[in-house]
């Protein structure tokens, strides 16, 4: 597993962005505790001793410093999207055709499940839980969706995409695409690859290519 | 969520392949109690005690019945890819084009994980605390890659399929295109879609039209 450890090394916590004082620093290493125990399981929700066993801190300070364990999960959510989120507004605003846009976007979604692999169930577990609150929808999908949306309109006004194209089925399925090579790991023994860069470069090309040489006009 | 409800109830359990006798009652009670659970939560690992009430039985018939939560849970697993792998080896032998092949495959994958949304997720996570024992991985990737390898090589030797398509990274970008619609379900609501039999015909030939399109050879 000396692959995964450098991937996961690499594609490390979510870095402040800022420099760190005080408290901050304690609500970091609950951060990245959280996020390495999430890692290390499979996405399985860790516990509060768990998290402060591994940030080398008392249990008490997940409260001190979140309010409790839920806010801390939501901040992780929140923080995990930043990248993408920042590269998503970038790439909206650009002067590019639809399809750079698209591949863009799509190598960013990629590296950023590889570095969270969990975010997307996670949420999912904690709305149903608990439906009152959607951190990672509204910071995420909601942006994304509409993105998407302005997408398919600029591609199909250019015709670079088909007019058929449905922006929200095509969200649907490109993040799916995209979340689902780290999300099932424990399967590429099976295919005889491993996780490194190599993998993921050509997991990002491949998924772009895929979804632009569809989307894009026979010609 | 009446139409959540209406999705459950039809894409309802596991049916039993043979008719059921004595403690097989009891079995099946119990796979469909987790299963119930397993939906509600959005994959969430159940307690036995949460099984059990749900099931109106004692908690000891989990260990009666299955020798233990996991063993029960990896019973679930199985019986989740039934259909799904029937129908692969079904394809894999008929007489018809590679995409025809694919475009089948794709709507009993989607159909399949709209019934079982949480399968590949709670395999990762158990796979994460006992990576010895892997039945989801052995009785659907591990044939499902298989097929992949297969299907691109007739696509190609057929010239249906572009030379360079690599069937590994095929089989995990649609797998998790195919996975991701019930998985992200909180998020419809963001889209403006529910649940419902003609999302889930519209969302299966979106993927097949764009991983078709995309993979067959512009001309």
């Amino acid at each position: 597993m000396a692959q995964a450890a450098d991937i996961r090394q690499k594609y490390r916590v979510p870095d402040s962005p800022e420099p760190l004082r005080g408290a901050d620093v304690s609500r970091e290493r609950l951060l990245q505790a959280t996020h390495e125990l999430l890692l290390e399981t499979g996405g399985a929700e860790p516990s509060v001793s768990q998290i402060s066993a591994r940030a080398g801190m008392q249990p008490g300070m997940v409260s001190y410093c979140f309010g409790g364990k839920r806010q801390l999960l939501d901040a992780l959510m929140l923080r995990s999207t930043e990248h993408v989120m920042e590269e998503l507004r970038n790439v909206a605003a650009a002067d590019m055709p639809a399809t750079e846009k698209l591949r863009r976007h799509v190598r960013r979604m990629v590296a950023n499940f590889v570095r969270f692999p969990y975010t997307q169930h996670l949420s999912e577990r904690l709305t149903a839980a608990d439906p009152g609150i959607q951190p990672f929808a509204e910071h995420f999908a909601a942006p994304t969706l509409e993105f998407y949306r302005n997408l398919v309109a600029e591609g199909v006004a250019a015709g670079e995409f088909r007019a058929e194209i449905d922006s929200n089925l095509l969200f649907f399925s490109t993040v799916g695409m995209c979340e689902f090579l780290f999300a099932a790991k424990s399967w590429l023994p099976l295919a005889g690859e491993q996780l490194d860069e190599a993998l993921i470069e050509r997991f990002a090309d491949h998924c772009a290519n895929v979804l632009l040489t569809g989307i894009t006009p026979n010609s």
